[in-house]
Order: structure tokens, then sequence, then C-alpha cells
């Protein structure tokens, strides 16, 4: 049985010197990937490498799954769930909203979240059952009802198809909610669940790494993350997230089964 | 003849001194306006008397605007325009992503601008006809493509009657350009066109205080500021708000006067 605490303290320090390359890499050469609008830059391959490195030696036998590699499918075993970079977008055009989110992962659970966000300089941490923290202070989610909430969302730039679904699910949360925000990322999303600062948080389609520590975080800050459009959740592959404060899920849920018939 | 540079350089000291207040009031007592979250907190306030006192010893015989006071129409007389805290919900609510907005104007145009975002430590400034900075770095729009902008827009919350040409406008521009950002301060939405970190930003109302600093930046930059509603720029009263970068105005005005129709 391995020391959740003693990972935890090792992965804050590897996230750390993850930020650190981010703030220092304040201009990394870009390359464009397959695809609209989805880069890729130096830095997340070097942070990536840097953070496989250091994980694996934590735990040999754990698997590891990423943003910029192929992965297998989803298994029992120990799994690390990294992102290394994300708000990619951001961080080329020189918008100083970026993170870096760890999640590790067994029987299919994340039991361990770690994010980063270095411009702040705000560590979020959580291990299932022993509550969600930022820089060592407990988060919770809010109390805020449906009318008054302030709904993050993501705009799924890279999927044509969902953008009449995305548009149609704006126009509901912005009638029916108090304000929306679009920051471009997804995991510091989780991360405004989680601490209070916002209500609601939606994309129709996320990656693994995007979500997979932010869900530990908000469920064990007292939210719901959900997965609308599945039976269960799946950390595995690529879904439709909504999270949400306690008293707001319901009311978010039935915009969200209605987006799901503009999806085409 | 009033010394527009040394001015500038006491400007600084106050802005700077108004982004202190923002940092150390991590949690201020927060007071319901009139009106759908629209907020008003003790720390816009007290920025407010502070910048007054600071701003009228400057230049005695010049009048001021701010958000936090009835206002008289614009005169051809020196006016300071200021916005003491622009992203107050997002202060209200914890996130990190509020400024100070400073503008001086003569004959009813802006001839000085002066922006400050505490969080992050931006300092962006502009006189008229010597160019824009942040941090002391000249400031250019960026040249990217109608269908590969990043657009900035804000969702007008205090007024139900705009949403629906909102609704419109979101869709149009996450159709047709590369991806959409809503970060809660029209301020640094503002800083964004004229740093090159997004290439449109539109909402269909905003108050003088919202845009007066930030339309003098944009202009420095090379960018376009323009109210597509009226004929004239007016930075006495509300507007409609559109500002691109040199190559996205066309495409970007042409949706603008479609979103129009949908007003109620």
């Amino acid at each position: 049985m391995i020391d959740l605490h003693a990972i935890q303290t090792e992965v804050e320090k590897l996230i750390r010197k993850a930020g650190a390359i981010i703030l220092s890499a304040s201009s990394s050469p870009v390359h464009q990937k397959g695809g609209h609008m989805n880069y890729v830059t130096d830095t997340d391959i070097s942070i990536q490498a840097m953070l496989k490195n250091g994980l694996m030696a934590l735990i040999p036998e754990c698997l590891f799954f990423a943003e910029e590699q192929e992965n297998e499918q989803l298994t029992d075993q120990y799994t690390w769930v990294v992102d290394p970079l994300d708000g990619t977008n951001n961080f080329i055009r020189g918008r100083k909203y970026s993170s870096v989110s760890i999640a590790l992962l067994k029987d299919k659970k994340c039991i361990l979240g770690t994010v980063f966000q270095p411009f702040l300089n705000e560590l979020y941490t959580a291990i299932r059952g022993a509550g969600a923290f930022m820089n060592g202070m407990p988060l919770h989610v809010s109390t805020l009802s449906f009318d008054k909430a302030l709904v993050d969302f993501g705009s799924s730039p890279y999927y044509i198809e969902l953008t009449e679904a995305t548009a149609y699910a704006f126009r509901e949360f912005l009638l029916n909610c108090g304000d929306v925000r679009r920051v471009g990322s997804a995991v510091m999303d989780c991360c405004d669940i989680a601490s209070g600062r916002a209500e609601i948080f939606w994309e129709m389609k996320l990656s693994p790494w995007d979500f997979a520590a932010g869900s530990l975080l908000i469920e064990e800050a007292g939210g719901c993350f959900m997965m609308p459009y599945q039976d269960e959740i799946d950390l595995g592959r690529p879904a439709c997230i909504l999270a949400t404060n306690a008293v707001c899920k319901d009311q978010a849920l039935q915009i969200m089964y209605a987006a799901k018939e503009r999806i085409k």
C-alpha cells in the first residue's frame, strides 16, 4: 500500500518545478498540431518529460496518461493522468492563465489530485476522503443559487459539431443565471467550482487530463462532478462535463440535457 | 498647457496605490447595488475617494467622472474618467482578475490612459501620439486574421434586453473565429487588444469608465476602437463597443451590425 500523503508531498515539488518552467518560458517556439487552434509548444513537451520521469520514480509500477502522447485503455492499475500545460492557447498568447494538473488513479478512480497555477502561485491539492485545499486552506463549494450562479464554460473550439450545442447552452445559462466566464483553462474551471469562485462549469467535450484531478478537488470540496451524456463517470476517455455546487445541480442538468439535442 | 508626461508619472503612483488596496482587501464587505449582479464594495468606494483626491490635486480645474457617483454631461474641459475597480464581481468572488482604469479627457477625447492590473503587476500607459506601453515595453496589436482570431467579449449581465443580441454575436464569432474569452473585466479586454493577446473585443453596452483609457491604449497600439451603433465615438455615455486589430475590423463589424437587429 502506498502512502498517499508522502506521494502528495513529492508531487507538490514536481508540480512547482513545472510551474517554474512555465513562468520562465515567456516566449516558447510554437508548433502547429493537427486541427483547429490546437497548439503544442516545446514547453508542454519538456514539462511532460520532466513530470513523467519524476512521477514514475514515485510509483514504478504506475501507468502514465498525458496529453502529449498516445494513450492506452484505462485499467485498474495505478495510473498518472497529467496535463503538463492546460490553457496552452492562453500561454501562447501571453495570457497569464495556465496551469499544470496531476491526478493519480486506482481502480479507474482519482485518489489524489494536484493542480498548480504558477502565475497566481495557487496550489490545489486533494486526497480522496481527506478534503480539498488551496495553499493549505480547506476548500468548499459555494451555496449560491442557480439564478445568481456564476457559470464557467468551455467552448470546445476543436469540435465544430459541438458549436450549436455550446451556443444553445451559453444562451440558456446567460438567460437564467448570474453571469458567465470563459477563461480558457478547463483545469482552472474545475478549481473555480471547488473553491466557490463559480457555481457551475460545463464543456461539451474534454479529455481526461483536463478533468481528472479537478473531479476529485470538486468532490472533496462538496460539489458534484458529472458526465451528463453517459451513465457512469469514466476518467479514461473524452466526455461532456458538468460540475456544480450542491444547489445548482438539477437546473444545470436540465440545460445540458436540452443542449444534447443540438449536437450534430 | 499641462505636461502630460509629468502627469503620467504622478498617475502611475496613484494607480499603484489603488492596486495595493485591491491586493490587501482580500475579503471586502459587500453591498448590493440596485440591479442584477451589480455589486459595489467598500474597496471601490475607498479607492475612488483616494484617486479623486490625488487626481484633482494634479489638475485642479479638472472635472471628475467615475463609476461610484452621479456624473454630469461631458464638456470640452479637462476631465478624469475613472474606474476604481473594474471586474468588481471577479473581485467579490475571489477571482484574481480586476484592474484600475484612469483616463484624462480634453475636448471630449482621451489624451492620457493608464490601467493597472495588480494581481499580475501589469501597468498599461498611453499618451496620445506617444504610443502605448505595458511595464515600459511598447504595445502593438496582433496581425492575426479573422478566422484565427481570439475574441474577448462581455455579456452585459445587467441588461436583459441585450441577451439575445449577445447570444447571437457569441455564436457567430465562435463559428467564424478561433475561440472566445469572457474574463469579466472590460478594461482588461481593451488591454488584451492593445497588447495583441486577443484580436477582437465586443460588448453590447459599457460605461465610459470601462473603455475611456482602453480606447487610447488600443489606438496608440495600432488598433481600431469603435462604437458600431452610433455615428461618432462619445466617451461621455454608455455605448456598444467593438475593438479590433487592423485586419479583423470589417468582418467583426458585419457581425455587430447583424446583432443589432436582435436588441429588444
